[in-house]
């Protein structure tokens, strides 16, 4: 009967039904005016959420597909790089990096810590010969709900001719991420997070530096070779059939978060971190990052001891239609995670807190009923104020 | 004024109002319940739409993508493969190959004739030591408006172990393709085509023989690598995020295809195929393709001496808000073409015709008006008595 949960995962997102209508109109052909003027409508928006004037090429393939495209195409087979993780995501570039034959050195940081710039910068000036080509890293690291200091990181790469490509796949237009500013040179971001779009499209952006790199790598993939991305861009194409209808959503995706403008939504994503937060602590939960490195599009919250995060996720869905995340791998059942990011209203947070404290309760575990809805209200009574 | 054209295109084609409801349905958490439950009512109507119980790998990409995953997955580097080709997507096939390192040999057959069997046997009778590993062939050319005959080339092959690839994107469901009375390995299909949605998934199923040969060849590459989709599928999943607004478009698609059935499916598409080719001979045109090999999906016209395609193609369009394909490569211009798959009703391709016959006479091109129309009907007619 309830067809629509409050739906908080760090992507896929709720898709404003603005967005979904225009993904029912009907089909233009990938080859004629219609998608030229559509795809000419959409490169400049998405420029402005990148903060960029870099090239944009549009993938159909989810987030995941875009980091493959980045390491296809810019870094070459033998060639090495450095691979900055702090959770499952930069692991997940370290594997597309072997699959490449790129001789990746992963920088591995604990889970729910930060990339830290200064070790990052002792590494680079090590490296004497500029041997490494690329530095890989998350700007939203969505398996902890860590946020990365990117533009840290881009100072401790100083002159380093190292190519900086982050995946921004979960953090672009949730928190700040200033492509060109920072001297960034492939930015990937997903349509299913701050985009609020359904998956099925991967935005990547190249720098001049980035291409003039790729001019001497033959990239392995032919789908995911982005310098026919580029050719085919002049002519207002795509190589391969786009998903017409995801770029239609894009288009009035982009009309929102244009009308909304990039500073209040990444004030909105800092509101609902702190309504989260600090709603979450009042019941005596533990987060699972500190306050300074903590992510604007997701929060990870520790299980109380003796129960499963498996647990609370299930019956905020079944007893209260609250879909939640769960944790991955290693912390399975240890954190659950609550997503904020893209198209959520303050008061579906609230209702989550409020289910939260249900469900909490359900499980045995002793809360004051009313605690977090009332900090949160808080919160957000204070920022509107 | 006037949105939805009668568009005719051999993929994107037109999407069913209940498919495009289907799609509005609000997000689910791909890796939760619902997603699983959707999952699990696909596969089974896939398997029946493919004629097979081979496994499904449902990839969010474009047709391009399952290609680049046959070969990805299931030829190694240096190993030897034969591409059939009767067109631009028989050397999408090369192109991928040879960037996989794979040492295709092009069996390049003249565009606008199909794939000779005895060359193929011949062919692979020659190839005493088995080092051929695999045969890649398209079911339906879209640039030519060729049906292969892939029964004949399955007995072609015979007892030689080579695994057969059959790229059915644009032929599967338009035309009859038994995966696996006929011994194929490996069948790929676009979401676009037949199955009448918007373009964003392939689907590739996959015999025990190919996954055996999987075993031995590590996939370079990642979003690609198909032994992971095998091994999400067992509990509902993706690897990674999948297009899900599409996957809720395909259920709907599968369940009105499964209504119709597909004997009628074929039975409809051969119906306008028929409709088409008449009414265009009726016109003094002339038909790219014999009558033996033509496509049910889509027919190629000769545009008449003197009149490039693209302004029979613009004039359709701007005119009579009717949308035709133009040809491929060295055939742009030489041809155009009729899309007549998926979501197609009889009196569509009617309309079509009459626009025709008005667009060759505005081009000067002396038509009897209503010719194309007269024996298009009397083809409908007969077939309905």
């Amino acid at each position: 009967m309830w067809e629509n949960p409050i739906f908080l995962l760090p992507g896929p997102t709720q898709v404003p039904p603005r967005v979904l209508r225009a993904m029912s109109a009907p089909m233009v052909n990938h080859r004629g005016p219609k998608f030229k003027e559509l795809l000419d409508e959409c490169i400049p928006g998405i420029q402005k959420i990148f903060q960029t004037k870099n090239d944009i090429c549009l993938l159909t393939s989810s987030g995941t597909g875009g980091m493959e495209a980045a390491v296809a195409n810019f870094i070459g087979r033998g060639e090495k790089a450095i691979v900055v993780s702090v959770g499952s995501f930069g692991y997940r570039f370290k594997a597309i990096c072997d699959k490449y034959g790129v001789e990746a050195e992963l920088m591995d940081f604990t889970w729910g810590t930060a990339a830290d710039p200064q070790k990052v910068k002792e590494r680079l000036q090590q490296d004497k010969n500029h041997e490494i080509k690329a530095i890989l890293i998350q700007h939203n690291e969505t398996s902890t709900a860590v946020l990365n200091d990117i533009e840290a990181i881009s100072k401790a790469k100083g002159n380093h001719p190292a190519l900086l490509i982050v995946d921004a796949i979960s953090g672009l237009a949730a928190a700040d991420l200033q492509t060109d500013n920072w001297g960034i040179d492939v930015v990937i971001a997903g349509a299913q997070k701050a985009f609020m779009i359904p998956p099925g499209l991967a935005m990547v952006s190249v720098s001049d530096r980035a291409w003039e790199a790729a001019e001497k790598i033959n990239s392995q993939s032919l789908y995911f070779d982005l310098k026919a991305y580029k050719e085919f861009l002049q002519k207002g194409q795509t190589p391969y059939t786009p998903a017409i209808s995801l770029v239609f959503g894009l288009k009035e995706a982009l009309n929102i978060m244009l009308e909304e403008g990039l500073e209040n939504i990444f004030k909105r994503h800092i509101l609902y971190r702190d309504m989260v937060r600090q709603g979450v602590k009042a019941l005596g939960l533990d987060l699972f990052v500190a306050d300074d490195i903590a992510s604007p599009a997701v929060t990870a919250v520790k299980a109380p001891e003796g129960i499963p995060a498996g647990e609370i996720t299930r019956i905020m869905r079944e007893d209260y239609n609250v879909v939640l995340a769960g944790g991955q791998q290693h912390l399975k059942d240890k954190i659950f995670r609550i997503g904020h990011l893209g198209y959520v209203q303050p008061m579906e947070i609230i209702a989550a807190l409020a289910a939260l404290e249900l469900t909490l309760e359900k499980l045995g575990f002793k809360v004051t009923r009313g605690a977090a809805v009332t900090v949160a209200e808080k919160v957000l009574k204070e920022r509107r104020d």
